[in-house]
């Protein structure tokens, strides 16, 4: 049976906050998804869409605040309230398009870790050749990180591999810049070893090519790493659109070519993160934290609200919990055979 | 008058070689590119392109081998031989698709660096969507980086881009994930105020969907990560041209459609880095060294014929060195300024 408890959205994060906000959570209500929204109930008083409750969350956290803001000067902030539902079990998850830095200090703090969990990464799908999607962490929480979060990532990327995308066995790949071992900087040779000694369909270092191409179905790297990659992908197929149909307005058979590719393109998109996910998700903590783009429209709204629904729906925290005292003891356990003296 | 010395093509690097390599170098000869082809002249005999010489170098350097084979078991390597050929002054450029970290030890030690460079960071285009060229450095050469490296590689690119694209002041981006100051991991951070202190057109911290816009026009970052980079442009086009395909499939204008589609995408592909400029050019030596994928094809070896050509005639050696001496010249004066008591 669904989970009839709401969505929790944080109605004053976004650039078209509350405008795309609003309209989103009548699209996702609209599509089955139930959603509370949070923010200050008088500036949302005679503007929420019906079959929708407002939490009063007087406090917003601006773009040029600090990460902190919600745990320190504004602790009233919606970006902050959204999560206390989700720990007060009142709320089945959480979604903000706002400040990411702020959403991951407060979903951090509200929340809490799961046990073995140092450095929660943000994860999200991207569509791959072979129809797959392709896991990806971390996407920018954690900038720099040691061999040690690498394979906690792994961890954790499984976890949601096999909740998320029911995948029985995900394979897991290391981001480098060659296939064979000794490949890669510091950090990814250092990290290569850890990630064997763990109990997962390590498949060894990938490259991106490889990894779009389907050789994997979880992407490990650093968040700095990650988010280039993740931004790279989104900028590649706005490039490729744009030429495309500048290459095709040349041709005679133009009108129709660009109807066909527009349709195709539309499609495409439908198929990729930011339209049909929505967002990334913040793996590790004792509740289900989306983060949105800060540029979500309505469409994207209600794709994070799905996604978040989805997650929740899938058991994606007790998978997490699960999967991560078992490896984190596992591997624990390898390195302590390895390491103690006969 | 175009130097009537000839590039130095090294007959057996690459997956395809010498096969691709010798066709390569018939299209390039064709197209008025003067080419010398570099290996064994017994292997070669009775199938090199009529107008080619040979230049005979017995030693072959395998995938599986070190990058230090040309410089200790096999000096006589032709993978070596070709940069010989362009310190003696008898060719006017080196192409190579074999092992990429042989031809960068092999270029280093027979070309040297220019004085002020301390790790010549491999540089390739990549197309943008205002019709550009990003300048993209290092793509993984050096994957393990200080951040007065990533100061040398701003000044080597945007000297690339001043003498190759001919663009009077190129703006210069450090990638990061956030356009914010501050952004970035602790190596980007730290290389900001670098960038600051040299004598360039420093835009600040760019993000890859900010470059690919056209918000820079050299874009500088650690090997690793434009390594990432680079083959997530390959990767993602990849991905795009399939599911396109795929959906265009599903339509009824669909013969059609794959029809302006294909042709869209083969003259897309001749803007893009592999097809349009076959490999990436090492920067801060003394001499042209282009690398080639090692995948290329005919044309593909044909096109990094004619890229190398292109930094020999446009003075890239001569930029190169004049630009590093006057901006190192000046980032030295400008850090002893600030760290000299008065």
């Amino acid at each position: 049976m669904a989970d009839p408890r709401p969505v929790a959205l944080d109605a004053f994060g976004g650039d078209k906050a509350p405008d795309a906000i609003l309209e989103g959570a009548a699209i996702a209500l609209g599509q089955g998804v139930p959603v509370v929204l949070v923010g200050d109930a008088d500036r949302l008083k005679g503007r929420v869409p019906r079959g929708i409750e407002v939490v009063h969350a007087p406090e917003i956290v601006g773009m040029d605040e600090s990460a902190s803001t919600p745990l320190r000067r504004k602790p009233k902030a919606s970006i902050r309230r959204i999560f206390e539902l989700v720990a007060e079990g009142s709320a089945q998850a959480a979604v903000t398009c706002g400040h990411s830095g702020a959403a991951m200090a407060a979903a951090m703090h509200v929340l809490g870790a799961i046990p073995g969990v140092d450095r929660p990464p943000l994860c999200t799908v991207v569509p791959r050749r072979d129809g797959g999607q392709l896991v990806l962490l971390d996407l920018g929480a954690n900038v720099d990180c040691k061999p040690e979060h690498l394979a906690q990532f792994a961890v954790l990327g499984e976890a949601y591999a096999r909740a998320v995308l029911k995948l029985e066995r995900p394979r897991v790949g290391l981001l480098a810049n060659g296939e064979e071992r000794g490949k890669g900087n510091t950090q990814v040779r250092a990290a290569f070893g850890k990630l064997e000694s763990l109990p997962l369909a390590f498949v060894g270092n990938v490259e991106p090519l490889g990894a779009l191409r389907g050789e994997c179905d979880v992407l490990v790297c650093d968040g700095f790493v990650g988010n280039v990659m993740l931004k790279t992908v989104e900028g590649t197929v706005e490039v490729v659109g744009h030429v495309l149909r500048d290459e095709l307005r040349r041709n005679p058979g133009a009108l129709l070519g660009r109807w066909l590719l527009d349709g195709a393109f539309r499609r495409f998109r439908q198929r990729t993160t930011y339209d049909s996910v929505g967002g990334a998700v913040l793996l590790g903590l004792d509740g289900v934290a989306v983060v949105g783009h800060g540029r979500a429209d309505a469409r994207a709204v209600a794709s994070a609200l799905r996604y978040a629904r989805n997650c929740a729906a899938a058991g994606l925290v007790a998978s997490v919990r699960h999967d991560a005292l078992l490896a984190f003891g596992a591997a624990e356990g390898a390195l302590a055979g390895i390491s103690t003296e006969p």
